[in-house]
């Protein structure tokens, strides 16, 4: 495999590199051109402040690693790389929204993200509350345009999987889970690492897993090739959530724009944790090469989804 | 026309009432049946308290005014009822989740809905949140389904609709407005009746409007009949805030679950506190006339929505 030497240094496999940063450089620009003054037909107006709020949260910063799956998935499966765009920046919409809500005092009360104030203290928490509401309607409003993908089938096909994977059971839900292990509606929760497994994949996990079944969606992909993808954003968002628990631990403020050592203080359920950090570093291995099993059926093409999930389980920020 | 008598006394239309009835007890079953404790395909647990926090908040009240017009509209194109039900249950969807975060803390700040602690009072504040988002989100899955409408361009047609009209540019942005016009975020606010008209209309007009559009979108009304059903929704949706904001002057907190006067309290700019009590009453004639003029192209078919329009304007609850 021609991609064998970035298994040690995925940071440094320059082509792998330059397309994470144009799929980042492509959704700002796309989110920032969504987002525009300019009210579309039916919209009576975009208030500033509200618009701002919501501008503020979603461009600037951020690896956009979830457009990025979605561009590369549909990349394998040969989908028209400006529809990736547009459902890769409705998956980026309902991130920059849940990170909004996350931060509020009520909830995570965190005050920095991506080293800028969070939205509540930038402008406040009514101002947050309604910018996340609306960048999560903003999603499906983006989804259901013809410019991501002229099929009516397709484009309901992936606000179903969207809201899925961002509601009740999975993402919102994964987030309700979260705040109860935290003990914070009741005492002496015993999370079991099936728990945390099944916390993790809702709130982190099934967002990351449909931005890779998004590119198949949109790229036509047959059910069987859909499963495959699936099990591998699975496997990755599984990645994700290790990889970002052991940088809570091990990594460094300055580098994350973040701050650190929050979970152990928020007496967060993390499988780091409850397996120590080398046996989390093991898992992270072993879910890699889960998710390069579950693209074998793609062979070659596959290389650059293979290098995301190494650069997601190495990253250092 | 068969209905004149209820001009005076619209409440008392009992074939009318009967229908609003109606139309309400089938939206509580099938929200009931929507949020069951049972995870769908792809939902990988329902939380029990996220759950059990969107049933309080959707479940168990309200006149269901926003399904009723969807399934009034929706009967007077000949869609079957079962449809309507499913697109009205996913516009009350969005309807409470506006209430859940229009009530919290850093919000309007209220205690009472419905007769009933608010969501962040029965449960907490972060439950608030992501209930709102959790039923937010779950309109458009809601929509997504084939129960809804078989045809995958009526489908999308109703989620970009509602997208609209909750967002930015709808409902989340006339919140917004609102706040803005409290005086929170700069001093000496003077709005002019065209800015009340606009708030108003965004923050609680489009999706009143849009109620009505979804009957004549799962109708497939032509575009001629779906604009006419968007100026009787507009009409009504101007009517519905007036009507509300003449019972914050006028109306019975035991009547109306809720408390009064807080619209003078928070300093929230109102129709009825620019035009007067007397003037604004005109005005609300004025919108019923306008919403039965919209009407006529579909005859004697449209008297239980021209009884609609009455029942908004003269509503003491």
């Amino acid at each position: 495999m021609s991609n064998a030497a970035a298994t040690t240094a995925p940071h440094r496999d320059l082509a792998f590199t330059r397309r994470l940063d144009a799929a980042a450089a492509e959704t700002e620009q796309l989110l920032d051109r969504l987002l525009a003054v300019e009210p579309l037909d039916g919209e009576l107006a975009r208030p500033r402040r509200l618009l701002d709020a919501m501008r503020h949260a979603s461009l600037g910063g951020g690896k956009r690693l979830r457009p990025f799956l979605t561009i590369e998935t549909a990349a394998l499966f040969k989908a028209p790389r400006e529809r990736a765009l547009m459902a890769g920046a409705a998956i980026e919409c309902v991130h920059c929204y849940s990170l909004i809500h996350d931060d509020l005092p009520a909830m995570d009360d965190d005050e920095l993200r991506r080293g800028r104030p969070t939205v509540h203290k930038a402008f406040d928490e009514a101002t947050a509350i309604l910018a996340g509401d609306s960048l999560l309607t903003f999603a499906f409003d983006v989804l259901s345009r013809p410019d991501t993908h002229p099929d009516a089938a397709v484009r309901i096909a992936l606000v179903a999987g969207l809201a899925r994977a961002a509601g009740l059971g999975g993402m919102a839900g994964g987030q309700m889970l979260d705040l109860a292990a935290e003990g914070r509606f009741t005492f002496n929760i015993q999370l079991t690492e099936a728990d945390i497994v099944i916390l993790q994949a809702m709130k982190t996990g099934a967002l990351i897993r449909f931005s890779c079944v998004a590119g198949a969606i949109l790229g036509g992909a047959p059910p069987s090739a859909q499963d495959a993808i699936g099990h591998y954003g699975a496997a990755i968002g599984q990645a994700f959530q290790i990889a970002d628990d052991l940088l809570d631990v091990e990594g460094d403020p300055a580098t994350l724009g973040k701050s650190t050592g929050k979970d152990a203080a928020h007496g967060k359920a993390t499988l780091v944790d409850m397996l120590g950090p080398d046996s989390a570093h093991a898992r992270l291995d072993a879910l890699v090469q889960e998710a390069e099993a579950a693209l074998a059926p793609f062979g070659a093409e596959a290389a650059t989804l293979r290098a995301a999930a190494r650069f997601i389980a190495e990253r250092r920020a």
